[in-house]
């Protein structure tokens, strides 16, 4: 199985954290190749980065998708998921989704800890977008700015679990989310300090991926609204994006 | 007061039914432009376009914001609002924010009539994300492939107005709002065939940004989650976006 | 354009205070009157006070629709709102939807500030019943006796912005509504010093009056939940209640 | 235990029907009042007919309620009921609360049966404002102009049976209530015909009053929502209401 | 009339609590019995031991309930409830149902007051799987280990108030419960020491119970989701409960 | 790794249909045990054969879990689910989450086609218990009474197929569920004839178990409402689930 991880964000920093949990969780005869976004910002945060990010990610995916047997898209917040589940035959899987679908099922409501203040609303928007707004128990953030995104694990570790307890005893929550691809990897790494079981994006949307292409490799919807879109005009995309949103050239 | 109309689809001949509307709808001392999509495709009905114009959105309003008062996105769906009311100072008006902030106030029930069975599922989880849903009766759609979306209006408008009396009858609507600008001027040419209000997106998005400019100038946040992105690192956008995004260029 | 504000509490005071800010708000084209309610309290915080208020409304609406273009109901929570949409066939607005459909359009959430505990029940009831609680952020309120309803701004006024700014950084609101007859025009005072933008129910509503009047003049339905109510029997109301109720004289 | 019932409608042959039924449902040792509307109309229907209700209901109230042990408001969509629970020391009823209150322990999902295609409306939203739209299957009503309001029962009977059918089959409804103070009675003697329970508003209401007394006869509040209004002006109000709402007499 | 109140709980001095509490609300013509679940745990906080008890109850009633006119469950969280509607001819009562029902009469929000932090959990969920979820202001709990389970009215009365207090004034309760048969008789207590109604679960039960077997004696329904379950194969079953569920052994 | 399937129907031909499906589905290295509850019913529908059935299962679990890595409940609608999570230090998968879980992450509204008009309202439950209601777009079902359930695929697959169809287009699915055993393998099957995705409870369970075991071993929580039951007083349990229960025999 060929799996293709899109890290919606510009920094080569993350996508080497996010391949390095991503090869800690796939199984042995998964291939794994990770692509980073050719523009865009470091890191995701808002509505208007997210929707950048989501551009990016569509070009690279209608670029690289007939390779492989499933796509990830690789930042919480999931930008351009669902965008491309209606243009491509194989699954994509979002690391917000993959991560709900799995705390699901450890029972009960999920917290998310995140890595800034301003990340909230977007996480929630996401959440609420995703239909899992009922198993939310609350998202928790880092306050302070942060002085370098790529060693967050590390600095703020302790402020970290503080976070996870205090969505344990103050908002009822029964599973956590550490999530952000800065986060990668510190589910695994913190897991015994904590109360309750705690999930990692990355290596869920790994796992989840593996799921949907054994259990339903041919992804494309011939009805309902994730079918192909239909057949029209297109004007300044990409060649392979205009292949699989338009198939023709418009002139008006 | 200077009003830009930004129309995320690529054709020129929505463009013009856009603005017809538009010119009927402003205020005397009112000054209005109009642009489209400089990429994209010719009608927008799915999230993958809705994400493709979002970014194209976004590009045209950070060129040009500097000259007006607001800025208009005039596609029901309302790609890229969000993202530009985020990074921009001045108000930022989406056709279906706009015809339902003003169904609203006409009370009760909502129903949506739409040009299209695929463009639902967009409509309704913009309805969704918006926070309008516990006042949508239900989204009622031409059943069948439009030869010309140019010419909906002229070859559908019996259709139409059936479809406005199954949502009133059957759906329990008391407001209805004649979406999509292929319907632009639709509901002020047939309003005294329907037995409840009728409204139209683009009118309502131009008089409620007319309100907008002259209750809230300035829109631009300093806290919350509309303050402007924080500010770091980027590649590959228009020196224009990456002002109001990132401010510095990135390298890691 | 005529407006006629209806104040529904019985203070005079409160009346000047309200066509003040109205006056501020109104186009050049728009002549404005307020009557105050002949019979109530004098200001409204509870359901009794605003059933018995409704119906001081009703009255008054009645007698007088006939002069204007729209009704603008001028106290925060409404009273009497939906009652005056189905027997008039004029525009009604409406304070509290006029501000929150203004609010809906500047993005995300929304905090109501409030000058008494007492008031925040049927504040969020209104809320609710108005189809908006999904983008209420929060209210909160003043925790003092107010002493003179006249000097709430003059004497409350740090306070006031004190629990905007708890608002903004404790319950996530975007965007703010001081609210109620008593803060008529505090938003435009206190708006530099607050870090979102702030709405005043006085100036929403004017503003919304005049787009409805442009948009759909003829609010008048002759299906739907808003339709005038069926010819039937009534007793003890007044002439011109009796006609748009009931129009005929109950003899059992 | 004495209980007082008021017809909001001010027709005396419905408050005959709402007593023969009320007569049947009491205990031995209860004492009935009926009162009927001293002004109004026929039929209440609308929110506008609810509006004017609900301020003569709390008029009968506020003269009456020192004589009785609770208060029951008989005309399904409760009006005046939320205002009167803040004014009054004793427990008052209204017949939807009560039939939703009894028929949630019968399980499962309600569905409500009502004479008019045009009183649906105002029906759901008192649901929904009473917090029981969770457990609402569906309303189903008549679809022809009654010709006499008191002959509803006779001549309507097996068009009402087929409603109530269509509920359970189509609509999930695992309990029915056959509602409005002109189908008073019905239930009882159609319930054999009827394959699941189904219930009445005013017997339910009786008996809901009979337990309030019972189990909590001093209903004041002295905190929280429902506590008695601040003493305050109040202008052109009966001696009676404004004992209870102002307590003394406004000059500004 | 005969109720028969079945205890899940394993403790004794728990039902004898119940039965001082019941005897007090019961009318005159009221007979009661109370047995004690024969199975299970000493007092249940969680879902596990409430689908134990949710069988034992079952049991209890198929051997029982033809001597009686209603059942009661009495347990907060009302374990075996809905197993029992489907299967039995009379009607069941549960306490935190009847409870609910009973508090949404008097008006607002409802808060339930609890003996452990860990049930919490569980009451939340049958709240909101018996459809009042939107009635509910909060649940607080005591948050230490109890010493004795039938003194904790003793030992935690002032703790129980301030709880009470801190629902009123925080969460918005209008109305509250003190929950669990350890609390029974406690609201009857401490009624007076309370600013706002306080109900228990018992006595609501109880009277709940007794409005049910006077307005709908025959609770079987024929048709719906509460119907008797279609005849089937099973085993392993007393034969008191194979007759209500199967009705024939099971052979492969 | 080494799975158990516990089939909470007494019916050993169904777990032959169960393990069928099963032995398909899991990977190389899974080991796989299939056990039948030793009472109960041949095949679940209500809530009254679900109470029972969660009992036996979590007999089973008790005595057996020591030796698996994960277990699964498989019947759909999750009999004894949340109490097996409760008391089980390892992963515990239900066939409706499982199959919720990975449909999520095909996209959009889920539906589910089931075996009879009366598993419906406890399928509906099940999915607003576990949070899944707004995801799901419909559950249509069967309406005939099944002659033998083992051959319900084969006489009733092309209803099965329609019901789906209609589930598409009138429900708005974007994906199926074919709920229940009794449909184990059919979603492999017919999923060549439909239009969209299509899953099967029993496969998704294999699944998500195996995801779950790789992702997170130990399911024990040391805190929240899923921690393990305090330590209590028992009665009458078998000495396994006694000591996962209670721990020490109660004496009152």
């Amino acid at each position: 199985m060929k799996l293709l991880i899109i890290n919606p964000n510009i920094s080569e920093s993350l996508s080497d954290l996010i391949e390095q949990e991503a090869r800690l969780s796939i199984s042995n005869d998964t291939e794994l190749t990770v692509l980073t976004a050719p523009f865009g910002v470091a890191y995701i945060e808002t509505r208007a980065e997210a929707q950048i990010a989501g551009y990016a990610v569509m070009q690279l995916a209608a670029e690289n998708y007939m390779y492989y047997d499933a796509i990830i898209v690789a930042a919480f917040g999931d930008p351009g998921l669902d965008a491309l589940r209606e243009i491509l035959p194989i699954p994509v899987i979002g690391m917000t989704e993959a991560a709900l679908a799995s705390a699901s099922q450890l029972g009960g409501k999920v917290s998310i800890i995140a890595i800034s203040q301003r990340i909230q609303a977007w996480y929630k928007e996401t959440v609420e977008k995703e239909g899992f707004s009922l198993k939310l128990a609350s998202i928790r953030a880092l306050d302070e700015t942060l002085a370098d995104i790529s060693l967050v694990q590390e600095n703020q570790g302790t402020r970290l679990i503080q976070l996870a307890n205090e969505a344990i005893k103050q908002d009822g929550a029964d599973v956590l989310i550490l999530a952000g691809a800065p986060l990668a990897g510190l589910a695994r790494s913190v897991r015994s300090q904590l109360p309750v079981p705690a999930l990692d994006g990355v290596s869920c949307a790994v796992k989840q991926a593996e799921v949907l292409v054994q259990l339903y490799p041919d992804q494309s919807s011939r009805l309902g609204s994730y079918a192909s879109p239909p057949k029209k005009g297109c004007k300044g995309l990409s060649t392979e994006l205009s292949n699989l949103i338009g198939r023709e050239i418009f002139v008006e």
